[in-house]
């Protein structure tokens, strides 16, 4: 069930992210076509698929996400894009691609990410994507400022790269994530409930809760693949943290300690939906999935 | 008289961007402190000291423009930070003080860059800032992610990179100055004029003529100050658009017809306000300052 919902999702997303890529002058081809070949890359759209499950759980169509799914997919593809530049993790590969900077070249690849973080904002509110009374798009647009910049998302990158080599804890090591991966998992969430038009403050907690929960464990899980999924099948360096000396739930905890751990985060998402009824399925389908997936 | 109210400008968005650089943890500190050291340097506050004066242009105090000013500045700082790196313009020098990655290093410019884009949209929305209702927010909001982004100031950028060493004509020149530089200040005064809560579609057409002769004026007169000016008092490299074979109106049209295409476009902007009264003084000082200025 989840692989049809995630196929019919990510179609969903990625007829919605295309439209953005249209240059409106000749001159300016190259960068939209840099920044189209970060975004429609055959990504797993764990951020849309969020954002949608979140409005459907509410009792809405997903469609009326599109501008919060396709604003978080940005936000991501321009943090990856400035991730993989050499003077932060130097990434050759990405999803089995060239990254960014490979495939064009540094200075297209900055101006690349620097556009995408302009155009999610542009894609939340674009009215084609987004039909929400005025408030309640105010609210998505201070959701996802504050998630992608110096407190949310770009905070975890910098708290991260200070961090190589250095003996963190648990409770150091979660600060990062929350902020790194966790910010923008939670808007996604977020989001998503706004756009259905039903939410309430009790809802919304409910969803932050299990939203906190899914983005722990989505961390968790890709230091898992790190060190068991072979590079092929991760699509990029398998091995690429331990290389680097970064800090991993595995390296801090024990393989087999990390896999319970996950599993027990993905019970606590469950739990938070509990008083939720069947419209929530597909929202603990990808608490499911997170910790099942392979790559 | 404009240096007055450059001082009291200055003073006023200085006062609000300065609230913005505390860090919410002490793993965040080298963050803001990159944030804050590319921001508070000292710099001329054009964009909005024009965002100031259009709101004052159209019967408004200029308190209720704060979120505009701060969120044009964070734009442009942010601007300045990703052109200065090794892989864009590689400078050194910015201000007469070293550059963000030369102060601190260059992944932490990337990440403080990529941090003042998000801030400067908590800004814009920022309650302290803005008090105006949810359709002016929101129409401010959409104004300042258009002109930021690849159809505007960053798809400039992209125009810039793939015109050195080519023989561009005027109207390339412009249009690469238009999105590089002037689809911010346009939008400074659009969002300063939305700010006063006493925007009509007439006076909107009118500032917008203004800020696009103003634009462009800022251009010509900053090639001008290229070939004209010093190092010291320039506070960057004198003659560096030369020695990079930039394109420059100076290099297009010779130094002389330069300089009065610079009063020309003054002359316009001026026309532009010919129907506002004497509360647009500060706005047509703006203008007369642009093309006199000696840094």
């Amino acid at each position: 069930m989840i692989d049809a919902y995630q196929i019919s999702s990510q179609a969903l997303v990625n007829a919605a992210l295309e439209r953005l890529f249209v240059a409106p002058a000749p001159e300016l081809a190259r960068l939209y076509e840099a920044m189209r070949y970060s975004v429609m890359n055959g990504g797993k759209r764990v951020r849309p698929l969020l954002a949608y499950a979140a409005c459907e759980a509410l009792g809405s169509a997903p469609e009326q996400a599109n501008g919060a799914a396709c604003a978080v997919e940005l936000i991501h593809a321009y943090s990856l894009v400035h991730d993989d530049l050499p003077a932060m993790d130097d990434d050759d590969l990405r999803r089995g691609l060239p990254t960014t900077h490979k495939a064009f070249d540094e200075a297209c690849a900055i101006l690349a990410g620097d556009g995408l973080q302009s155009l999610a904002f542009s894609a939340l509110l674009d009215p084609q994507l987004n039909t929400l009374d005025a408030e309640t798009r105010l609210r998505m647009v201070t959701a996802l400022a504050q998630a992608a910049g110096p407190a949310g998302m770009v905070g975890g990158q910098a708290i991260d790269l200070g961090s190589v080599g250095l003996k963190l804890d648990q409770a150091a090591l979660e600060n990062m994530h929350r902020h790194k991966t966790g910010a923008l998992i939670e808007a996604s969430v977020r989001l998503g409930a706004l756009a259905s038009g039903n939410a309430t403050a009790d809802n919304l907690q409910a969803l932050h809760v299990y939203a906190r929960a899914v983005g722990l464990a989505f961390q968790v899980q890709d230091d898992i693949l790190d060190v068991e999924s072979d590079t092929a099948t991760l699509g990029k360096r398998q091995g690429a943290d331990i290389a680097r000396d970064k800090p991993t739930y595995p390296a801090l905890m024990g393989l087999e300690h990390a896999k319970s751990y996950a599993l027990e985060l993905r019970d606590q998402a469950l739990n938070a939906l509990r008083h939720f009824d069947a419209a929530a399925e597909p929202l603990r389908e990808l608490a499911r999935y997170i910790v099942d997936r392979r790559h």
